[in-house]
């Protein structure tokens, strides 16, 4: 009998949250590898924001997921059958596999990973494009110095609680953190080295920046968009750098909150910049060693908010995300794999 | 009998656009200059969309106009008395003079200028603060490479016609101005050199620039924020360059329309920087040098929309600003000076 291969596809594009009918359960043979090709046997799958937008309809820096087909997503796993002279049975591997249990791919775009160095979720993590992301926009985009004040919002997620560390191991002069609910910031002063944590639940972040960041910010790591942009924007220290990385609490808008304080832009004569990971693979080789020595020497800590399930859990996990729930990298494991 | 000297004080902080009540005119004697001072007779007032911030309270790049002090403005004059060793009667200058017909001043910020290269009015714009902020926005913050494809809004005002020159005279590929009207927009490509321009008042600004940039917009050189600054932003090519200069479609509203599309930097990888000319006053002579020489050849057009009164009619000459009547730089020459 051969074995099955159960997957989630995108059966509708979503208004605001994505929906239980926004999904569809298939369930396919595992595939034999065509020749050039190889099949993975997927362990862990990542869970991000940027998920969102690749549901939506028209051009972004990516084209979109089409509907019917299985949702885009980065994966590890291990091969289980190669005819491609590059992978062996056996390989442990990171790819766009997609939201399912088994993947066939022809290599391009997987990289071997080392499960002896680090567990596998962390190749999705500190170890994966959610480092890198921390790691070029802050550096590159953000230009960080030293001495500078460092504000990061979504610090507790995957890329937020990545960025800050960073700043620190950089030497940024002050790092504050912007996430919700008290557990999160106690889990950015105590776990990952933020000097100071800000409760965007609690009220007032204007004031509470103020207090936090007497002398300006001089790079925003920003993860959330919406009223939060705003906030720090009135806070921009001469010459800062905002380093637009996402805004998760805005994908599931209709209508996106443009920041209305964008003119403090301006006043401080400070930049407003894009990034996206894909640009810098030329340069992730030599990211990942120092993020790997960092991690090793436990200067970086690399935490993952590890679901359990079939891939079937999918869509649920995906909504912890704007739930807030997740603090650090937010993984589905699969279930017996 | 001593010489009257009239002045338009801020009486009170506009909310919206400036009122008749926001203004106050007084009459002072001609001040006597004291030791280390001289005093100017004002003849031309440089009129700018800028000034309608520095009647807002609170902190911006420069202190707000205090509540019964002379409304600040550059100004060109001549010296009609001095106790300064560097300044001597008859010398013509350029200075933050305000809107008065007298002014003493101590020397600081103020320059000679040679009345017989240009005429007054031209050092208040192509060859003053306007070519300037034109020249250091395109130049290096908006870092403009041959063959761009350039975009500059307010195209037919001061700065933006300006911009447009310049873009060209460094070698852009493709230069669009969006003006409001059909003749601003016949003078951007008529007088100014512009490849084309869109009429923002004749409608759909995002087809236009569908059809005026079918490469994307590399440089975008924003006077005006608002709706046209996200129907750009839809446009950008990959590492475009957003220079804010200004906002003027913004300065009279209470509640400023933030750019909804500025998730677009993340799309195109693109940057959106604030700038100020007094940054670059070390590169002054530099640049000065090189706006007179293409003045000198004819490969600039500097156009001045003059007004001719008293300062009595600065209030309703600044409005002019906002209704878009203006085409080039809006000065009021004074009646008499």
């Amino acid at each position: 009998m051969p074995l099955t291969n159960h997957q989630v596809r995108l059966a509708a594009r979503p208004s605001g949250l994505p929906r239980a009918t926004d999904w569809s359960l298939t369930t396919e043979e595992v595939p034999e590898p065509a020749e050039g090709q190889f099949v993975v046997a997927v362990s862990h799958l990542s869970v991000d924001p940027a998920m969102r937008g690749w549901m939506n309809a028209g051009a972004s820096y990516i084209p979109p997921v089409e509907i019917g087909a299985v949702m885009r997503a980065g994966a590890v796993g291990r091969v289980t059958a190669s005819a491609h002279p590059g992978f062996a049975v056996g390989d442990d591997v990171y790819g766009m596999f997609g939201v399912q249990e088994y993947a066939a791919s022809d290599g391009r775009g997987v990289t071997k990973i080392d499960t002896s160095l680090a567990a596998p979720s962390t190749y999705l993590g500190a170890l994966g494009a959610t480092g890198l992301t921390a790691y070029f926009g802050l550096l590159d985009t953000g230009r960080l110095k030293e001495g500078d004040t460092v504000v990061v919002s979504g610090a507790a997620g995957a890329v937020g609680s990545m960025a800050g560390q960073i700043a620190k191991i950089k030497g940024a002069g002050r790092v504050i953190g912007i996430a919700g609910g008290p557990e999160k910031c106690r889990a950015l002063t105590e776990e990952f080295g933020f000097d100071a944590a800000i409760d965007y639940r609690a009220g007032n972040v204007r004031r509470a920046l103020r207090e936090q960041t007497p002398d300006g910010v001089d790079v925003y790591f920003d993860n959330v968009g919406g009223e939060i942009l705003d906030d720090v924007l009135t806070r921009l220290a001469l010459g800062a750098r905002v380093i637009i990385c996402g805004a998760v609490s805005q994908y599931n808008e209709t209508q996106v909150r443009g920041p209305a304080n964008y003119l403090m832009l301006l006043v401080a004569r400070a930049s407003m910049t894009g990034m996206l990971v894909f640009d810098y693979v030329d340069r992730y080789p030599q990211a990942l060693a120092e993020l790997a020595g960092w991690l090793k020497d436990g200067k970086l800590v690399s935490r993952e908010h590890i679901v359990r399930g079939g891939v079937d859990a999918f869509p649920e996990t995906l909504l912890m995300l704007f739930d807030g729930v997740n603090t650090g990298k937010l993984v589905l494991a699969l279930e017996g794999s």
